[in-house]
């Protein structure tokens, strides 16, 4: 299966984003662009895991061209459990949406067992393996006629059953490998692999620049041509130095013995040495205009990597997206998938596991909320979906106990404004949005905090967008040259007095808004949309392409995610209380009877209307309470006598801001 | 197979603009919005059926709901011929774009021949049959106890076999039909056949509003509830009005035939009362307001129709566009085309014949220029695509004789400016632009008009449109409430010193503007677009949906079209000049040796560069000529001496224009 039409065999579709690793480093070296890329090892317990994935998504931030996962053979590499290799790579790829590479060992290992490591990670999406010998134990071992010996037994096997469906890297030792018994016979060994199909070699670590760039003449002297990236390990703690060392059989030179030797117990002294000891070999190393790439030895720590990435300029924060949602690092996916629903935004991994089964994105359009690979809510308490924060924490954010709904909607404003709560700490999270507020919700902050303060729990929210350029620092996304359009949009939960207020009004508005409204039962459930057509509300224009309309409103996945947004009250709110709790008969009361309502403003050129339909709601709302008097069936509605003594309290409140907010 | 599913089960796809007849109908009755179609009987001769054609397009313009093709026994019906009932039907439907109704009898024939023709009329894809009994011919006449003998059989025949993919209309006879015994017992009839499923009526003709009025009150008291459709005749000569009633054995009314007698042998004077005539009929019907649609017996004329309609309000120039282009009446089609290449924007109906195969419009896109299906260029000179005009009237136009390809320019730039030529005529039509002006280019003539002049030969073009209302006059199309975008597009033929310059300059632009160039014979095919990706040129973002990308560029549809482009200079142009002439060797020579150029600018939101661009192409081929040196190869390309000298004279011109159109 020639690499070229393998995504297109698959899906019947050229591949729209896909390019193998292999030629994205040789464009980023032709177009002398430094990148790097980060190892990580997998860690050994299921917290640790938690843990790691959230480092990825951090770490992302900075741009890494791949994260690279090590094997490790005692973990059950190949098998389920989420601290194994692939396990763990299978995720950086899937859920943090990271083009990733995953080692893999041969040596003393049958052919089926290694094929079947290699089917694995091509099911996981991953198209990068770093071949490696492993582990010998030079004593027990002798040479397997018909099995793997070496490396470049591995290279060769994926090479010939693969075809170039992967890239492959091997190691280069600038000192040699440990088991090899000249320097010189070690580079025949890695011309072997380059030859027999290696696309890049990454190095052992080395301490100076000098040995790096001896090795590199060495490797060009005798035809190896590739692109060879320097593994650099930044010293973090003594004990981690001394292991490493020991492990490939490298000694410590004297000049860095000579200064860790007194701080060695002191770890922030040794990692700020570390940091500039690396920041050192690397600008050498860049500044000898033969290293492009660098390759981080990161030991799952993330202080010292990211300080010497930006020591050298290499860390970016403002990495240009793709497509404004987190796209995935499995590659079909990526080539396939060019649009979401609106709902998941600040869930993308509940959004990707629901639908990793699927096996079809129908010419790379999601288009099929109807169908039944739709992950159930069932597998929903998977590891990946687990909230991070312990309880306690989460009980600081959310309120220790509660007294009442309006207790609720305080959380919302805090998370909104950044204010510290009564507690004195800022909310930084909720359930619909672990990490933090975007910054398009942040420029929403104003009004939404208004709307929070008195009810209005908004989830999710963009701005109207008329056309600003690709590159633009909030709203931007693809290729340069293009444009950025939005249809602005509001989501939230109301009760049902707001609820009933809200429905009665939102006829005026058709067709410019465009609503659904529900509530965790499903029994009422109130549109104005045509179910079987998603609503565009982000789009943009490039050079030579159709327009790519990667965000939708739709009817159908709205009821598929309706089930998870309620859930999420309930099962991470109410779960941090104790059973029988006020605390948690408030927050299940909320799930039981507000209602979850979408608004998109169709005219995005014009001025967003959905304030005024939320002051609407509220006037309407108030008129009813403040002249004590009720139309047209919202009497019914109103029958929580104890929400109305409260609203009686809110009424100023609620005029002002319907005349603060009027448009 | 239920209506409602039909484009979904052959589609697999939800049908978008698809609607059924007999709900259209019903949504305008109910909506109180009065509608009118126009009945036409197949032609006798290939030359009246192109003519005919020619008058669909143009009565379309009017807003007819739809156009009712009788069935003519004598001129094989169900058969091949041009000239046959569901030919014609055919053509309305696929090339006219217009919704179609077909007349069918099935009186003395087998099941097996009628079923042929309703599948035949399926395959067409019509969906609206009126279903007729036919000539008995009562004396020799037999009641037929397993076949069909009258009308009701027929619907009990489609409805049974079709369900209802098909909307059924019938004949009523406000004066009783002629083969009937009474007018009651004609009732009965009529009610069995709408009670066999029949979707709605259509009366036969009348001379007065009582007595229509006087039937549909009969219809309603004994049930039928169907809409119920006058047909209405307008006197146009005295012919026509004795044949008629001597075929539906009606008398002429008293009134009538004093009026007529005296100016029997006036063929305008009988016309001007047939339209005073009709128009006050149909203004007794409207008025009554116990009728919502009036049907014309146009008798295959378009003067008297017209102008009726006019006087009645409904004869309406601005129907709303669903799709930038022309779409097709055939229902497939319709509810599944959504997307074209914007080169045959003036040639919708060589494009429609072109793709008439394709069983597959994939998730309802233009997506398959690669297509075998994509039909050759050899169908080209089929029945539909042939030149209305006569040989001398085009070289009236085009030039009685050419003696240089200055000559041609001058053509093109009087069709674009509408003056007169040395014979004192207009050009009102080119070969790829049989139709006249559209108003989008109209917009654009004075720019056009200068390069047309100095030989860039424009023939195809739109401005950079940044969101105005999908309800705007020239460049809207839609729903209301929508917002239009275009890219500026420029396409034209331009000889080699042209295209050896702008070939040169063009690398500047990228990838602001994306081109594609090509000669006839495909040896020189530049492009700086992806070829697998279509460029959208025209979109629009509505309420509630998906942005619509209905027209794109195309790399590999581009050059199909190219064959076409190129073809139309000598099967157009050339042939209307004698065999050996200076005139058509010109045309030949320009076919040979000129350039297929397209340009999009892809930043719609900013002034149009493309005019720019020519100004720079046209400033650098001066700057060769005028300033006698020759750089970067182009001086290889100059290689006819005779351009070389003409190009000379217009030295001074081409330096005129660069300075007036520089932006």
């Amino acid at each position: 299966m020639a690499r070229g039409n393998r995504v297109n065999e698959v899906k019947g579709k050229e591949p729209v984003n896909w390019e193998s690793l292999a030629s994205r480093i040789k464009k980023r070296i032709a177009d002398n662009d430094p990148f790097f890329s980060l190892e990580f090892f997998p860690p050994r317990t299921e917290q640790g895991a938690a843990n790691l994935i959230g480092r990825f998504d951090r770490m992302s931030q900075g741009g890494p061209l791949f994260i690279d996962i090590t094997w490790h053979p005692a973990g059950d590499p190949g098998g389920d459990k989420i601290t194994s290799s692939t396990k763990i790579a299978g995720t950086v790829s899937n859920y943090c949406g990271l083009e990733t590479m995953l080692h893999m060992t041969c040596c003393k290992q049958s052919p089926e067992t290694v094929n079947r490591h290699v089917e694995k990670t091509k099911s996981l999406g991953i198209c990068n393996i770093l071949a490696l010998r492993g582990d010998a134990d030079e004593d027990n071992w002798t040479f397997n006629e018909n099995g793997f010996n070496y490396a470049v037994d591995l290279v060769k096997f994926i090479r010939k059953e693969y075809k170039d469906y992967f890239t492959i890297c091997v190691a280069g030792y600038p000192n040699g490998h440990p088991d090899c018994s000249s320097y010189q016979e070690d580079l025949r060994h890695l011309k072997e692999k380059v030859d027999a199909g290696a696309d890049f070699i990454i190095t052992q670590l080395f301490f100076t620049a000098e040995e790096f760039l001896h090795f590199l003449s060495d490797c060009r002297k005798i035809g190896i041509t590739c692109p060879i990236i320097p593994g650099i390990f930044p010293i973090q703690t003594n004990r981690s130095l001394v292991q490493l060392t020991k492990l490939s059989k490298l000694t410590i030179p004297d000049e860095i013995q000579k200064v860790i030797e007194p701080i060695k117990d002191n770890d922030a002294a040794i990692r700020n040495f570390g940091i500039d000891h690396a920041t050192d070999l690397c600008r050498k190393l860049l500044d000898s205009g033969k290293v492009h790439g660098l390759h981080m030895y990161t030991l799952n720590l993330e202080t010292a990597t990211v300080q010497i990435l930006k020591n050298l300029g290499l860390w970016s924060k403002t990495v240009p997206r793709p497509l404004p949602f987190q796209t995935s690092g499995n590659a079909e996916r990526r080539a396939n998938e060019e649009i979401r629903p609106i709902f998941w935004t600040d869930r993308p991994k509940s959004y990707i596991h629901r639908t990793i089964d699927w096996d079809e994105f129908p010419n790379g359009r999601w288009g099929d909320s109807a169908s039944p690979a739709f992950g159930d809510l069932k597998d929903y308490h998977l590891f990946y979906l687990r909230s991070r924060t312990v309880k306690s924490k989460l009980r600081d954010q959310w309120g220790r106990e509660l007294f009442s709904e309006q207790d609720v909607w305080k959380v919302f404003q805090n998370f909104i404004t950044g204010h510290r709560n009564e507690n004195g700490v800022k909310v930084t999270e909720t359930p619909w949005c672990e990490d933090g507020l975007s910054a398009e919700t942040n420029v929403l902050s104003e009004p939404l905090s208004k709307y929070n303060a008195i009810g209005v729990l908004t989830i999710n929210s963009q701005p109207n967008v008329n056309g600003v350029p690709s590159t633009h620092p909030i709203f931007g996304w693809g290729d340069k040259g293009g444009y950025i359009f939005q249809k602005a949009y509001l989501e939230f939960f109301i009760n049902k007095r707001y609820a009933s207020a809200l429905k009665k009004i939102l006829p005026k508005y058709h067709p410019r808004v465009y609503y659904h409204m529900i509530d965790a039962c499903g029994e009422t459930d109130h549109t104005n949309a045509d179910r079987n057509y998603p609503n565009a509300v982000t789009w943009g224009v490039f050079a030579g392409k159709e327009v790519l309309q990667p965000t939708v409103v739709d009817p159908i996945s709205f009821i598929v995610w309706k089930d998870e947004a309620f859930a999420l009250w309930t099962e991470k709110w109410a779960k941090i209380y104790e059973e029988g709790s006020a605390s948690k008969q408030i927050i299940q009361d909320i799930a039981e009877n507000y209602f979850l309502v979408n608004l998109v403003d169709n005219e995005f050129p014009n001025d967003n209307i959905l304030w005024t339909v939320l002051d609407d709601m509220l006037a309407t709302v108030a008129d009813i309470k403040c002249n004590g008097s009720v139309t047209n069936g919202v009497a019914a509605q109103v029958n929580n006598s104890k929400e109305l003594v409260q609203l009686n309290g809110d009424c100023s409140e609620l005029n002002e801001a319907t005349t603060k907010n009027g448009i």
